[in-house]
């Protein structure tokens, strides 16, 4: 077992950074395209078989040293009363958008061993084969709330900031609502043996800092407090899309691991972190449309930024883009064991 | 003349906080629509009556201290050879995206006065009735250059990225040319007689600080020492949207107001800026979409926020959104002047 992913996670020395990407299962790679040219994506993430087989792919094509969960941040919310579709032309598509009290009344919180079942069992299966440790993971509160209160991914976020603004009350008890749902399906995962887990909060920086202390902080510390307190203890990465120029106020989250975009020097960000955290991150995910020499200097300049940092995990800072060269995203793994594994 | 804002512009002490709305001439406004629904919006932008009318609406109707040329930036790019139409349904669309070194070749540098009249002519029509400051603007080239390489609007600036890592003596040759626009284009605005201009660079967030300071902050430079070396100066203010993780960066420019979107507590930029230069923001534009009592909230939590800059111009973070119910936005501009003349 590669084991170095969570010692770094953990904040413990490695003999080299490790590297995985986001969305390392997915459209840019022909394994994967081959088994969704079988199956819609919905069935993909809900069958544990096919689940499992696109997650182990980019473990060995590209030698990354961490597996992450096929699956979606909406699966969960299916379960709540939501009417979910994926569609080729607009991505996720919820039908009975959340925008009443009646709406949110209508909705259930769910037990994830009876409703999202595939998901732990996948889970089940992967530990029995992965050779690198596996990371679970959810969408945070506010990042689904966004999704069902707008009925899939939007511009502007009006419905969600006119709730916010008009109905309090209403938003904070949707909040809370979808809160004890993540927690559920965090722990469900942990139990069923993931080694991590990471909290995607990819819609959060659609607010002002004032905003995110207020209306979705609190739910994520609700969250992580939570996880804390379980038998079985995991590093908790907490990822905020899009908050560079508020680290201030996502540092208290209280995670060990935070996930950065590309938008921030990394020397920075760990500065900010105090140095005491974990970072995650944070090359441009179109630096992997440059040349061997770009995405070389990229690595260099990267892991440089990371010294003072307690640990280093590699990865974009975003997902990889269904248009990125295979061989570019091995350029970049080869790039950064190669690099850290001469200076560390 | 209220020269408030002008005044606030040069970092004089003002009896209250000007304000202004960007895109306060525009869709969410019925006086606006229905000189629209007669004309398409490029026919607008280039009918120097019909620009300057709209022009107008707004200030009367918001009591705003500054009003702001109606125009689009990419009005100058037109007649460098660059086809040009605004849809309904996609935004702007240039039919001949630049991807090729013989797609630069083919562009030519422009000569405002003989290739955008309709813009001079519209300033010069405005100088003749306007009660407050007009503000002239355009685009930055980075940002240019992606609706150019893009052929429209991006969600990655994927062709745009390419270009720079794969071939970037062709990017810096398209900067350069496009810089060359956007000084000319800006001193023909400042002969023509605007009171301050703003550079937009909308979409720059979409690079890492390293890459803004190799491939988009030498262009600003560039125009902004142009026009400080010009016969008539100007107060210039610099917009670099998203970029809250970079001000280090974005402070770099060389203006004498710089614009916040909402991402940044404006007390923290203020403080980024060395309490020396103006500040322009940061409201939320969905903050508008909330209640009397939330934009009055607002309004005093960022006129608070800004009290340790030399001045502060108030405006909301972004473009106000074609949903907003007109009295909302007068709402917060009688916030802005009520709360900012009690407290100053």
């Amino acid at each position: 077992m590669n084991d170095i992913f969570l010692r770094a996670c953990q904040g413990r020395k490695t003999d080299y950074t490790p590297v995985w990407l986001m969305r390392q299962a997915g459209r840019y790679m022909p394994e994967y395209q081959k088994i969704r040219a079988k199956v819609d994506f919905l069935t993909l993430c809900k069958t544990p078989e096919l689940a499992t087989e696109v997650t182990l792919q980019p473990v060995d094509i590209l030698n990354v040293d961490a597996a992450i969960l096929f699956s979606d941040i909406l699966v969960p919310l299916e379960p709540m009363g939501m009417q979910l579709e994926f569609t080729e032309q607009k991505g996720p598509v919820f039908h009975n958008p959340v925008r009443t009290s009646a709406d949110v009344h209508a909705l259930r919180a769910i037990d994830s061993q009876a409703d999202v079942p595939y998901v732990l069992q996948a889970i089940r299966l992967l530990k029995q084969s992965l050779k690198v440790p596996l990371i679970g993971f959810s969408g945070a509160p506010f990042t689904l709330a966004t999704y069902m209160i707008e009925g899939g991914s939007s511009k502007n976020f009006l419905h969600t900031k006119r709730m916010m603004y008009q109905s309090p009350e209403l938003f904070q008890s949707l909040m809370k609502l979808v809160s004890g749902v993540v927690t559920d399906y965090l722990l469900a995962q942990i139990r069923s043996g993931v080694d991590t887990v990471q909290i995607f909060d990819s819609w959060v920086g659609a607010l002002s800092p004032h905003d995110f202390e207020r209306f979705a902080l609190p739910y994520v510390q609700e969250i992580i407090r939570a996880l804390r307190a379980s038998e079985r203890q995991v590093p908790i990465i907490y990822f905020a899309f899009n908050s560079s120029g508020m680290m201030e106020q996502v540092r208290k989250a209280g995670a060990d691991v935070y996930g950065l975009d590309w938008r921030i020097e990394i020397a920075k960000a760990v500065d900010l972190l105090d140095r005491n955290h974990v970072v995650q991150g944070n090359l441009d995910p179109c630096a992997l449309f440059g040349t061997r020499e770009t995405i070389y200097a990229e690595a260099r300049r990267i892991l440089e930024g990371a010294r003072y940092a307690p640990n280093h995990i590699f990865n974009l800072g975003h997902g990889i883009l269904p248009e990125t060269p295979v061989d570019n995203a091995k350029t970049m793994v080869e790039a950064v064991h190669e690099i850290s594994l001469k200076a560390l």
